[in-house]
């Protein structure tokens, strides 16, 4: 597994190898890897890509000034030996000053998708995230990337993106992995005390509630399960952030849950914001 | 010579002349091309492209409402004419809904080439030649893109981009193309009446007179220049937008008239806004 630090290294590295035929999956991360990632990489050769590259970045630009982009874990070291056990090929750490000269001034802006959820709450969260997954798709040029459902609205925003300024790249998405106790995976569950995490809990059960609901009828008032649904996270004491029934495609709220809508959630365990979702 | 309407259609030509190893070129152009067009795809020739990819498209948003978006002229028919003449292999001719779908929300912003100049005098100006552009170099991806130098902070604003965005393309710069009597080649002289483009031939009288100027001396202030462009382009009845001496990369003013330095002027000839500039 080769490593880099250079975008313009990657770049001409990953050129090469589109010009000799192969086949590139790109997976971007946060680091601190899990096996939710692990899973976007196993994802990535069923989907019979030939070269797989992780880019471990955690991006400033997406985090807000009161977010917690300095305390984000790290352990670029421990990732290695994940990815290469995974099967990946290529690696990229970039630095934040490679990625963003201190002349810097272009970004990406989705207006939409980016309206609603977690990009209501955290202002240029997801401008951050635009403008970083295209340098990096400028950068690997990938026939595909893979992204994990936990974040969906991200995943949506950045088909977007790709829609928009016809990027030449499928994005594939790939379902949560859950801990046994149905805590979905997230590198910022490492924040959480064992009172926090079993408080956490009530996130998944709330979820897989509904799901189970669902199995028997084929619509349900959102009001309703958005109410029962906060209740749950209140009694377990968590702090609800959100949590909203959307149109899948669209993201705009709709009024009836039932095949087609993305239930999501994000709530506070102590300082810890947690997301999860279930799409119908 | 190819013409093509659709944005998948031409993306996936492209991706297959690439494949075989074909150089591609990208001249980006509003149409109603005049010899400073053709320069770029002359210019493209020596640069051994081997695929010259001619884009005609009047680009709404990079058109303040106040602007001339519905009578810029438009003549797709002399177009490729003058393509296939001059050796473009393929034309791109989308539709302002295949470019931009109703529910279309992403944009390419540079926040500081673009604050200046024409950039100040047009909000929302380069946000729209961003976005294009970062749409066009998706669809063609080619290996270089030609751009005139008579639009020079559009053209430092795209090498910003690219550098910023990681675009795996080379920006190449033409020379202005002008008539015998000096005037810049744009479009928009079609709008002038004799006695305006008598006028507007101040423009480029002024900066040449600047030029010889500086074949004499290494320095002069920039105030007393601007002053005497300012009162040459009054004295011969245009409304000048501004007249400024900047640095040649980063578009900061400069105080004095020296190597590396562009001096811009944008001035009204009646209601025809003109550009032309010269770097030192």
């Amino acid at each position: 597994m080769l490593t880099f630090n250079d975008p313009g290294k990657l770049q001409a590295w990953c050129r090469l190898r589109r010009q000799k035929g192969e086949k590139i999956a790109l997976i971007p991360t946060m680091g601190y890897l899990h096996e939710g990632h692990l899973s976007l990489i196993a994802a990535a050769k069923r989907k019979n890509a030939t070269q797989i590259v992780v880019s471990v970045f955690v991006n400033p630009t997406q985090f807000g000034p009161n977010e917690d982009y300095d305390k984000y874990p790290r352990d670029e070291k421990a990732d290695v030996t994940k990815c290469r056990k995974a099967g990946a090929t290529a690696m990229f750490f970039p630095t934040p000053r490679n990625m963003y000269p201190e002349d810097y001034s272009v970004f990406v802006n989705e207006d939409r998708l980016s309206a609603t959820l977690c990009g209501a709450r955290r202002p240029g969260h997801f401008r951050g995230v635009c403008t970083v997954v295209a340098k990096l798709f400028n950068i690997v040029h990938p026939h595909f990337a893979m992204f994990g459902q936990k974040d969906f609205q991200q995943v949506q925003v950045i088909r977007r993106m790709v829609r928009d300024l016809n990027f030449d790249v499928e994005i594939a998405m790939a379902p949560i992995v859950r801990e046994k106790s149905g805590l979905a995976l997230s590198s910022r569950n490492t924040y959480l005390s064992d009172a926090e995490r079993t408080s956490a809990l009530a996130i998944s059960e709330a979820l897989r509630t509904l799901r189970r609901k669902m199995h028997k009828v084929s619509k349900l008032p959102a009001g309703d399960v958005k109410k029962q649904i906060l209740a749950h996270l209140v009694k377990n004491g968590l702090k609800p952030d959100y949590v909203e029934a959307v149109d899948a495609e669209t993201l705009a709220p709709s009024e009836t849950i039932r095949k087609g809508v993305a239930v999501m959630i994000a709530a506070y365990a102590g300082k810890t914001r947690l997301i999860d979702n279930t799409i119908i």
